[in-house]
């Protein structure tokens, strides 16, 4: 993440504004809104805007004026008890608004949540960053050999080497060509004055998916909490949960009561088939299950042991 | 609309909170925040959360740091120009929540709006206020003759009185019944010690349309500008544009910028068909151009007249 | 459900038709479509239109030519896969129909479902059919005195007939006041031809809410099947869950593979939370675990008991 | 658009079956439904099913029994009514689904368009095809000097050659990459048994956004016309309006007179502003107007002028 001088003075100022409202506030939040932290080795999120904090998803099941009562406890057990009930309408009166710089193939993953504001960068108008996702050695990982949508183990030597050395060279290539194309490097300047430079929208195609984008991408708690679900999980690409988990960060500064519900009865639960509670129950009772008289499948049968062992399975 | 001495308690006391922000402050809609604004005779609006101002829309449709260049002309300018051209997205950067109290009747054409998010007072759980919507004398309209979804003129006299009677008495009795099957007052009062009462959830159902009822609805700016172009519009009834009017005001404090550009973009625009353009044309060349060679409806003539000579058309 | 000669001919007509087409048919539902299912006292569901079935949830998960492998056993698995772990578009590939008379109170819950497309009777133009909802004596439930949401004990004898003739006279005199509003009888006939009629836009707020209304209303499967796992629950007031109760029934005829899937993995299903793991795998290893330990509230130890041993919880 | 033998067969097949339903159907979709359209020089476009078609729009805006009257005159002047007016809601009660290929920076601007459901190929789980989107000569635009987003003067003569060479050299350089580094070709050989292939859902990243993909899409009618008016408009990039007019084909073929009326009432219509309609009444009046005293910018001048002599303006 190269933040130019620029970026950094004008982050800096918003830093420096002092405020005052009469909405409710996330102190938490306050501290780092604006910052850009770091993700992969050119990516970042911002927290730019919020609005509501825990007490608006309690002032929203009150539909109430005030604050209802102010004992936290009850705030608290209001929240887990909606959060366990899949009560949801209440989630959704909390907003957030990030700035996000991610590769566009994590982009092309991501709005695929269409529950959200979006405005991106847009290449028809603009030449895009030189700037291209170029992941660490530890992250090389192999295809899978048991599950066709994901990685095995590390790449390692040689073939790393190569695998990198392929991945820059094309980037670095084709971006170099995209300026060509253009007759204009990425800082203006034109290349050949003699020259017309073909049309952005028409250029931008040559660039690879590893090239970086950047967006405003604006939702809901409710919103936000089912996709950091799905892309905070062991089940994602590398690449998409690394922005989950610091998403997931700045929910537990916005809404810690919510955050620490959500840890407990969505990330932390498991669900179990009716036939599963069937064999839990023979669990329980002393009886023998196996495998072969269970009717699930091989695969719903290690779900679900993992689930009682409360491991997430590695599959 | 009567606050009980609790709810004017709470409200200033949520008044009176002064927190510090980072975030930007819409100065105009800071002064009215938590007020409970009167709409029809029980009825209200509150804004009761807001985030971003005119500069999120201008931040978003720049995709930049900071707030891009100072000059308030350009940035207005720019507001113009994407509500000209429906750029639309950088207008969902913007967030409000308003707590309304509103008869049921305007309620169920309210909700067909689906991009927001609602809490409303369930009725399944707790008991429904003793207030009903009559209307104003001045408001007591006759079916209209040429319009089958509009109002012709006002009803009055003998005619009027029995109609607010009927009103009133329906909704009176209809609620004093719906405490007897609850076996319980409005205020709390158990009416006979000895007897259960029906299901909330069930009573509920002998209620007259225009029971109020109230919720925290929350949406983007740009589908609340699509809700008001509709709801505050001539065409829309009566009861459900007394909200939008007020809501507009509340987005013109808001986003000032962007509620001029609505008037003259949206509100005061018209959309003129194929045909309409060619009759234009020919009336501009000078010729002569009526309805029976026009290849128009009758009603489409009339609109295309009135857009000519930017009348509100009284369908 | 009184259908008028009239519409029981357009109805017979409908099912006359014998279209050819190279469009997935649905065998089981086409012998229902356009039916008109009995639904409370004078409701009806019917199913009207439909694109896809099993085939092509399928199809999208495949997102390949043709129908892949024909073995249905297979393209079972995979529709079971899916369901369980909530790969949750390619139920949306699949559309469904319905046409819908349903008394308002329900329509005002089932409409909280906002990705469905509507269209209701509108009696803003429309004077609406003299028919309203009066519950079964067998419905006629007390309020719950555990559950603020719920239903107690069946109410019966004298205090059941006064209910009961409550909801019949005052349905009764707000619809004959509604009609001497409009000054014209739900039959078409003026009462007083020397007065005019109040707006029917206005007339409408005297119904009660046990009014009937209807509407056409359609969505994807993925949706449906949100809306049916909330409204054919137990916990789903009776009045709405006779309506998702036959519409369950349609999804067995339309997509009978996964419906099954629903079912097991959905209905039959069970979500335990980290803490609820924790208990199982105790009482598994033999371990005692009582209330008193487990860090849970009174609820969530009942609710974990019921899940169990696979009972649904009375709350 | 090479279509493998066992895809033609697999069409083939589809197109052979001949269902019976009592659904409507549209007899003129039937005759194209799943055939391949070509679009640009690898992509296609394939309606695969659908539902409803105009006499849809008139059941659900009757919201009665049967087709309401049958006199076609009738229902295509209530069509177009609907369409004036905007009033949306009939429209959303048809559906349509394609099977569209396309290049992924077309993908990109294609999934803006929230309000569809999608199942898009993935290159976590498989091998992309090797082909890549290479413009035709006369398809090779400068960038417009006078619009930021758009295209200017063709490129010809050895430019345009070396354009097309690196973007083809460029696409096939980091598509051999692309299968070394998966250590597997896109026909399924493993290039060195020795090795271990880098995970599909990091390969992929080394891709130009040229390359194709595929998925299934389905929408209402009423957002595919949104996304038409768009998208098959002369702003639109040239690349995306391609596959815009093919399915504004695909409508008219399904929905003529939906089709008709959208042509007249949004396609070929001008919303004209406030102060444009102040200039067009000034102008029909014989009076002067300018420029200078228009208080319109630049630009909006040359829109109205534009729109009045039914111009599409080039910008």
């Amino acid at each position: 993440m190269a933040l130019s001088d620029q970026q950094k003075r004008d982050i800096a100022e918003l830093q420096s504004q002092k405020n005052s409202t009469k909405r409710v506030t996330s102190e938490e939040l306050e501290k780092i809104l604006y910052d850009a932290i770091p993700v992969l080795d050119h990516g970042f999120i911002r927290v730019v805007d919020y609005m509501g904090d825990d007490s608006s998803i309690v002032q929203a099941a009150r539909v109430s004026y005030g604050k209802g009562t102010k004992k936290i406890s009850t705030d608290s057990g209001l929240i887990r008890y909606l959060m366990r009930h899949r009560h949801s309408t209440p989630f959704e009166m909390c907003e957030i608004k990030y700035h996000v710089k991610l590769p566009i193939f994590v982009a092309r993953q991501w709005i695929r949540h269409r529950t959200a504001n979006v405005n991106e960068y847009s290449a028809r108008y603009s030449i895009l960053d030189k700037e291209f996702y170029i992941p660490a050695k530890e992250n090389l990982a192999a295809q899978s050999q048991i599950n066709r949508q994901g990685r095995g183990q590390v790449i390692n030597g040689e073939q790393a080497d190569e695998i990198l050395n392929m991945l820059k060279d094309d980037a670095e290539r084709t971006y170099k060509n995209y300026e060509k194309m253009l007759n204009e490097k990425y800082d203006g300047t034109v290349i050949d004055e003699g020259k017309a430079g073909l049309a952005r929208e028409l250029a931008r195609m040559n660039l690879t998916l590893n090239s970086y984008t950047q967006w405003y991408w604006k939702t809901d708690l409710l919103n936000l909490l089912n996709f950091l679900f799905l892309r905070a999980d062991d089940h994602a690409q590398y690449e998409i949960r690394a922005y989950a988990e610091v998403m997931l960060d700045t929910v537990k500064k916005w809404v810690p009561v919510a955050h620490s519900a959500f840890l407990d009865y969505r990330v932390g639960a498991a669900e179990i088939s009716a036939k599963g509670l069937s064999i839990i129950k023979n669990l329980i009772d002393g009886k023998k299950v196996n495998f072969e008289d269970s009717q699930l499948s091989k695969r719903e049968w290690n779900e679900l042991m993992s689930a009682i062992n409360q491991e997430k399975l590695k599959v």
